[in-house]
């Protein structure tokens, strides 16, 4: 039995093969959840499998298993992998990457012989995008028990289809696959992916150990003044709501993130009523997107956000309203399997920092049922979501072998 | 002979009668330039001066006369009066109080048998408004020489009605009064108009001096930075266009309208590209209305506004662009009518001030033919182009009084 080792050409390979699958004009992949592109993904996944002899299942949720026994098959397997869907205009790489490098991962153990203590699954999650079927994480929030399929029965998609048609269909294209029970215990989760940030990147980075998801709160500020008109209303006769508004934004975009390196404020849509270029406005809104990682902090700044808007409405005459529109709690991954991950990347001598994941990921939901963290790899420019997205070849390689050294350890403790 | 004197309640009802001409539901009136309602006044107008034996002209603007003689006909008219067009949801004063409070000037003259030394001539300027034609101010940019009426010939108007079509039948409808060319030596111009702002209201004031119109700067500042994940994008690693754009408003709102009393800046429309709340926005866009009655302090003006602008960008590594998409230079009125109106009002114990004008008049072009100032009177709550507009009584004697006497003090000086 040789040390199992990546193939990093099979992986590359197989990386454009899947890309084909739903490929655009642009050099994008368009393969939504529970398509017939996302189906044919999932088909070449099921025969690489099969040719390879590992166990093929799915569950009610068609989220794809493929299972590599260990000695002991009774002991709970350790997960790897990611997702197969992507965005309507999406990259190459944003969930590929993690499912194929978690598929690399089983073929070099097979390769080399290798038998792991306990067995050893891929996955590959339904629905991780919400692009096509709202919201997003569909499969692995119900694999966690943390949402109900049943709610999402009478679900349409953005092009109109029907859900229960669509996820029907495509547990039907996958008949050779087992059925088994949405939810099983885990020795623990692991999944790979692209940092769709630009910071490893920047700062000559080869991987992130990924310790949480930041949590999230979409605010929408409602600042209601006095329309006017913009020549014949003096200063001292205006209550102008955009006065306010940008009052609001300017305080805030002077105070979270410059006091806070983990705190995220954006700013990404705003409007004013009625919206004349000579009208002083009735009424501004905009949004708020507010991050941090730690529960305490984000209450904290929402807080700040709250007085902020209310004294700034205030100095103007207006009121002030601020309804949340969206509210997710951080993610915090298990330090063990953290431990494990960046212990792998020392012995690899793959420079890495630690740190918090800004975008949503099937790891969220899993963190509740087990042990579990994440590996970030850089993309070029911090570019997803994006036909655009593009990942380094050394990159691929350095994340498909920290995956196989982080999958053994963890197996192996 | 009796003193000429204002018959505020023969005012007053035939303020009601125009606006049923034209009137909405909502109490306002929709009676815009050269509609069918918009010829129903100029008949009604024109009917009222044949039963006074005045004298009815148009000319090739369909701009309308009613001339009442002089001692010496030969020599220039003095002009009085507004426009009888509205806006689409417009009030019952705008243009209109101008125009019947000229006529019942005439009125009052004929009333008390009295001769003045030159003719007057009560004028309504055709399409003052310019929501159904645009541009506005249409009749009188024509008559000052402006303007060459034959750029207007193929023009459409919002609901799709051809304005040579239009302008032709609004002539026709008239046939009584006489055709006379465009433009004529006159020996003044006062027009009265509500404020359409809050500040004579509020300060208790029955009457303003108008000295002259605001000049006015309409700028669109677009700001491009780098559109990134709301989550994933730390500060550093931000090229912010909202930041930028904040920052260039909170400079400009905190400077130019606190240190200039007679300075106006407006942010009435502002928009994020793509405007997703959770993308830093690769651009955004807004409009900046700045105003101020003296030309070289409105160029200065903008010169601040560039180099914040500017200064702001570059701070978030953001290119800006700043583009005029609209210059109107400042009127001033004449030094002698100003004082006419001034001593008027003193004489007739009104409480006045001097103002410039914020909005758009007729009188802007007349000041570039004629010794031109105008007289305003306050409107409740500053409240106009809305169905809402509304005049006290008092107000309407007020300004038809000082009109009068105004009148009767620039034929005899």
């Amino acid at each position: 039995m040789t040390s199992p080792a990546i193939k990093a050409e099979r992986l590359q390979q197989r990386l454009e093969t899947f890309a084909d699958i739903g490929a655009t004009p642009a050099g994008g992949v368009n393969r939504q959840a529970l398509s017939p592109e996302d189906r044919e993904a999932r088909r070449l996944l099921a025969e690489l499998a099969k040719a390879r002899r590992f166990g093929v299942f799915q569950d009610a949720m068609a989220n794809l298993f493929i299972r590599r026994s260990g000695r002991d098959d009774r002991l709970p397997p350790l997960l790897i992998g990611s997702h197969l869907d992507s965005q309507p205009t999406g990259g190459r790489f944003d969930g590929a990457l993690g499912t194929l490098s978690a598929f690399e991962v089983l073929e070099a153990l097979e390769d080399a012989g290798a038998q792991t203590p306990s067995p050893i699954e891929v996955v590959a999650w339904t629905n991780e995008e919400g692009s096509r079927f709202a919201p997003g994480v569909m499969g692995s929030m119900a694999f966690a028990g943390a949402a109900d399929p049943a709610q999402w029965q009478s679900l349409a998609g953005s092009d109109g289809a029907s859900f229960a048609d669509e996820l029907a269909a495509t547990l039907a294209a996958l008949p050779e696959a087992a059925m088994r029970p949405l939810g099983m215990p885990l020795s623990g989760y692991i999944e790979l992916h692209i940092e769709q940030g630009p910071s490893l990147e920047k700062e000559g980075l080869a991987i992130g150990v990924v310790t949480g998801v930041q949590g999230t709160r979409w605010l929408k500020v409602t600042v209601t003044g006095e329309a006017g008109h913009a020549g014949t209303t003096p200063l001292p006769y205006r209550r102008d709501p955009m006065v306010a508004a940008v009052g609001m934004m300017h305080q805030l975009q002077a105070s979270v993130m410059p006091s806070d390196a983990d705190a995220r404020l954006t700013v990404g849509r705003i409007a004013t009523i009625p919206g004349s270029v000579n009208a002083i406005p009735k009424a501004v809104t905009f949004s708020l997107d507010i991050r941090h990682p730690s529960a305490g902090r984000l209450d904290a700044i929402v807080g700040d956000v709250q007085a902020i808007c209310r004294a700034e409405g205030a100095k103007q005459g207006c009121s002030v309203e601020i309804a949340t529109a969206f509210d997710m709690a951080p993610g915090v991954f298990a330090p063990e399997m953290i431990d494990t991950i960046e212990a792998a990347a020392r012995r690899l001598s793959l420079p890495c920092k630690r740190m918090v994941s800004g975008a949503f990921h099937d790891a969220l939901f899993l963190a509740r049922v087990a042990p579990t963290a994440m590996i970030f790899v850089p993309c070029r420019n911090g570019i997803s979501h994006n036909e655009a997205e593009y990942v380094e070849p050394a990159s691929i390689r350095d994340g498909a072998r920290l995956l196989l050294e982080a999958t053994i350890a963890a197996t192996t403790t």
